[in-house]
């Protein structure tokens, strides 16, 4: 399969990791990128240590890295750092790219800018992106509140309107070849995959979490602001993150004052579920699209997958 | 375009018109059963004189009527009165289908239930539905939180498991050919498509209201109780509806118990504002999709659209 974006990024399958913070180390971008397309270090709230770790774990393999904007303000020095190590594209989500797109444009670096709003489209576009993600609520882990797919195909009619060389990627609840497929047809030149890759032996999740989360549909995720109250993290009102509902999101979902009330107590006893996967405490970051995972696949799998959609509709 | 949808229904273009509340009326229904597709009366909260009078409007065209479940559960003589004008399909949405489901089949009349979530899309093929739509939370009108993007495949999958017959359709966001194009991708078998269709001469709806909705982009719209307070419609806590943001919505919004101790006063305004097609306070029922439109368009454009979207991914 050829789009834009193959071309562009000199991989053959048109599928991105997300770089989910914590679960996406070396080992799951290496894999991703060895299986046809784009691995991502999830650089996340930026441990400068942790990420050095993970490009060493990822050896010779051709990766990026990702990192929280609004994150990246509070450290904008890390970005040297992250530059230094070569990567094979910087991928910010969840703030103002602006301060950030000269010294990765001037390092030659492909800037991705994730986006969840046209309004943010936008933004990245004067920030000259190289790829916009047009991610959509039905991700897991962070995001907002519009849905995938209507959102693209707008993006992709803005850039149009713009003139613009910008390659666009399609993100949230995307889990199998259809999903990919879809997201073509909408417009994109490829697409930006999380949960069907946390969801791998690659991935540094808890196998007990995970097996609960691979069980799960739709249904049972929800987006919530209760983890990042218990972890401390001060997002931006706009965003929240999707997970897997289980007794401790369940108690807190709406109760988020009171939790701040208790954040010493709950906050150690959440870190030690997730130490030991406590499934009633500990959080899985899953999509809608936890449904279509029975099991984790290489990149390569969606590809064929895809191709037998296309090959289908052609018929 | 041939799907299964199309020889189930006898139509040329599998695209259905949603049966919008207060909008789609006959005249609406019969544009769009005239372009190729099934268009349907918004039977919605059961006002049994209009209905007749739509139908009537709607004269020798083929066409559907929709119905709110959980209000059709308040006055049940209203199915077998809709029944006698034998309609081309019975759409329902928005609770338990199961107490009519019976006489629907045993009329002969498809039966649509239009979902939003597995757990729905379960109870709707214990009735025997002859078409689930898998309805996200992009659509505008009323809703729950699920996107379409993953509830589709998710659906679809539940079909192939159950080794059942019903088709499925996808709902929320789509207003063009290439909305058409992803989901058949995803496993549809046809569409579902309410606000480009309610962006229509042929809709019941006051082209000032029509115009400001033409004008803005999906970032525009919310979904929200509070159209629903400001109407005295006690609709169940997990449905809500998408509109445009302004000046009335945004300030009732997340103030619904508020709202209630004035509802006497702020109800006449917003009756009012409808009527004289007043911005500020009148309410558009629109989904995300709404960018994507800029004037309407019979049905038969849409296939042509995605017929083009398909050739272009064989090619």
């Amino acid at each position: 399969m050829k789009t834009r974006l193959t071309e562009a990024l000199g991989i053959t399958c048109p599928v991105i990791q997300a770089p989910m913070a914590f679960a996406a180390g070396g080992a799951l971008a290496s894999a991703v990128s060895s299986a046809d397309g784009l691995g991502m270090i999830g650089g996340a709230y930026g441990d400068a240590a942790w990420i050095g770790q993970q490009f060493d774990i990822a050896a010779d393999a051709r990766v990026g890295c990702g990192l929280i904007t609004w994150k990246l303000a509070e450290r904008p020095h890390l970005l040297d750092q992250v530059l230094a190590r070569d990567p094979a594209a910087l991928f910010l989500s969840f703030g103002n790219p602006a301060p950030f797109a000269p010294a990765i444009k001037e390092a030659g670096v492909p800037l991705i800018c994730q986006v969840q709003t046209l309004r943010d489209a936008r933004r990245a576009l004067d920030c000259s992106a190289d790829i916009i993600v047009a991610q959509g609520a039905e991700a897991g882990g962070h995001g907002d509140a519009r849905g995938t797919f209507a959102l693209v195909p707008e993006i992709a009619d803005e850039i149009a309107r713009q003139n613009s060389e910008a390659l666009l990627c399609a993100a949230g609840g995307i889990s199998d070849g259809r999903g990919l497929a879809a997201a073509l047809m909408l417009g994109a030149d490829g697409v930006v995959i999380g949960t069907r890759f946390w969801a791998s032996n690659e991935a540094l999740v808890h196998p007990r979490i995970l097996n609960r989360a691979v069980a799960a549909t739709g249904d049972d995720t929800i987006r919530t602001r209760v983890v990042d109250v218990v972890r401390g993290y001060d997002w931006p009102s706009r965003y929240n993150g999707r997970v897997l509902r289980n007794p401790f999101i369940q108690k807190w979902h709406g109760a988020e004052d009171a939790l701040k009330l208790e954040a010493g107590v709950e906050a150690a006893k959440w870190a030690a579920a997730q130490e030991a996967g406590d499934l009633d405490v500990a959080t899985a970051f899953a999509g809608e699209g936890i449904d279509l995972i029975s099991s984790a696949a290489p990149a390569g799998e969606l590809m064929a997958d895809a191709q037998r959609c296309l090959a289908g509709a052609a018929a």
